[in-house]
């Protein structure tokens, strides 16, 4: 079965990006595909040591490091699409998603050894929230290094929120952040054969089902672990 | 049938930005597309004046430019997928493809009349050449950008150089920009159901072969206009 | 008598980045510089041809245009800071100020000829208005090719809003570009060994009484001009 | 006595990053600057939490976290500039240093008790080397954020390379290095109402002797700890 991974570098399980990023990947389910969320806080993840610069060609997959990293790193290899969510921390991706970043060096750097990217042929989109500026550079910054590392990306694969921890109540971002699951979907539907949307939709049934179901699962979440709870290193649950 | 079409932000024809485009859209033909490729310093193209804030949505398709900025607004709206190439001026493209872009809220704002985006589901590709820095940023720009009214964008979707004229002998460059070609054509045969290339190729005798093909074009037209000669508003030929 | 140079890249005299722009060179009145407001949007500039890139360097100060272009570049020699404000169009600066950009290479340039860059040690801020986003977008891309031109950037040099045409009524935005005004002043009177602010200052009633002032300007402007008129090529007044 | 403090993001000492930022450095010296410089790598910094988006505000210095990223923000808030340098990874700073930049919210948002941020006047320059594209990019990011923090910005405070782990042998590179740490000084001078360079030198004796330098250094740097040691956590010396 076809999987997309989302991945979380937000502290918080179910802040805006988080939130977000639940309405894009059940969206992905309602095209029929696996999905499973990765929460970049919960462990700790070793900084990349920049092997691609050695004398002989050493950073490859898997990496070096043996950790939560490496974990994420064969979670990537394995999906068919990625939605990458984070919160705008200085105009960009939270530190722990940039780190995730260098260390997806190894998936890429295949290249050096004779064999694709394994990040080739991945379809991805991307979700930024802040409480006010730079979620475009944000987004940018992330599809631009995707496609860099090989990835495909469909129509309107950005989605973003300048609401911070009221993202899910900005109708316009929720619409996006489904749209973005949906078009990841239809996009690796389409490339191999099968049927699948590449054309945005507006339809605000779906739109308050989807963020109700997100709700729903947050209050569960809310009721178990606190709502100040930050899904932390080590120090949460979910 | 089929048709790729290459808008070029450069002064120069067969400059490094030319050229590389030019190895594009030779990929893309070989893939059995149409190509035609559009010189934006030929004529002058009118600013945008921001009609998408107005009170009433006015802005829309067709500009009301009537100029040459309308005509490449139809080509855009017929293709199926763009090559877009620039000069790096100050980190960025060129001021007549800026221009260009802010114009093409035309094509895009048609979603505030009801319609699609008409960008949306278009493949495209970009390339960028500077003699120094900058060609990310440039790059990354136009992804970005074209995402955002709607493209879809294959692997490897951004070929660049930091060698300016000299861009057509640098081969890492002239692959990718082949590979730009060929993945636009790629993506797009594949969404609509064909086989396609989705994957880099790395093959010297193409890229050789390609080469040599843009450099005799690239003779015949000095023959004819002069090696200095630019394609300059009404001042030039080709 | 120093001088600070307002550049408007906007179709619009008294729209959201043209009363920002306008609130910003009040403030550096008020600290004794003299100022002017140059709309980019009154005549054609020539784009850019790329001389830099000539065998034997020729791009060099005048340009080769005697056009609109060529009166603003030597404004720009000649002021002692600059204030920039535009429209976010697609993320980035309009068009017509990207050429603007492009065509200060002649500026910088110099520095082939032996010379300083003219802009060498001008102190500037930044203001984007943008209806939604890719203001941070815009106004990083103007601070880093100006400081790459040269100049020197106060503290707090880019004031935004997402507020589009109301950007006058967003009550932090004005404070902003207040400060950006106090602040390029401020700098200019520091590096010179006389007294000037170098910290933000919020101050509502300061706020109050510029955003009055430029409202009444524009109400006269109105007056004189109509409310839908836009300070196109040749077609507007003021 | 003033200080710059230097901020290295690699995990080389010496590697491209790490030696232009100490030819910087010492250019700041031989302006009469003591100088220190702090390497990320040494020790793992706790990535923020986003206490910023709290209900009340929470987020203030000193962060909540007593770690090395504590140390660090008490030796930023007490120096009068900053530079800082890091490798290019996937067209940014890297991993660590995000982190640090995130953690330096806990600097800026003093402003939200009444007090200026704590980086409000400091100045700044920056350094980024990669092996091929992105510089351009990591640079602006990084003075774009420090501008935002409240930081100033002599002319010409981007120093960077293409290439990599040879940075020291970029002639271009290591001048435009000692005029950032120059410049950074020759600000700080201007701004007490000192006297203090603010216009960039082109000195081949200054950048050989600077070079050669920081070249022995090096020297004996590896003598010590070998040539392939990384300056990673707690595994390394110097």
């Amino acid at each position: 079965m076809s999987k997309i991974l989302g991945i979380l570098g937000s502290p918080h399980s179910y802040g805006g990006s988080g939130s977000l990023l639940r309405c894009a990947l059940l969206a992905a389910q309602e095209l029929g595909f696996e999905t499973e969320l990765v929460e970049l806080y919960r462990e700790r993840i070793e900084p990349c040591r920049g092997c691609v610069q050695d004398e002989e060609p050493t950073c490859k997959y898997p990496c070096i490091f043996e950790d939560y990293g490496r974990e994420i790193l064969f979670k990537l290899r394995e999906a068919d699409g990625y939605i990458v969510a984070s919160p705008v921390y200085w105009y960009a991706p939270s530190g722990p998603l940039k780190i995730l970043i260098d260390r997806m060096t190894a998936l890429e750097n295949m290249v050096a050894f004779g064999e694709p990217s394994y990040v080739e042929g991945k379809a991805v989109g991307v979700i930024t929230v802040g409480a006010d500026a730079g979620a475009t550079l944000a987004g940018a910054y992330l599809l631009t290094v995707l496609n860099a590392m090989g990835a495909i990306i469909p129509p309107w694969a950005h989605a973003y929120s300048h609401r911070g921890k009221e993202a899910l109540f900005d109708d316009r971002a929720v619409m996006d952040a489904i749209n973005v699951g949906r078009l990841v979907a239809g996009l690796l539907l389409r490339v191999r054969g099968q049927n699948g949307p590449l054309t945005y939709l507006d339809d605000p049934d779906l739109r308050d089902r989807i963020r109700t179901a997100v709700l729903e699962e947050k209050r569960r979440w809310e009721a178990q672990y606190g709502s100040e709870r930050l899904s932390l290193c080590g120090k949460s649950g979910a």
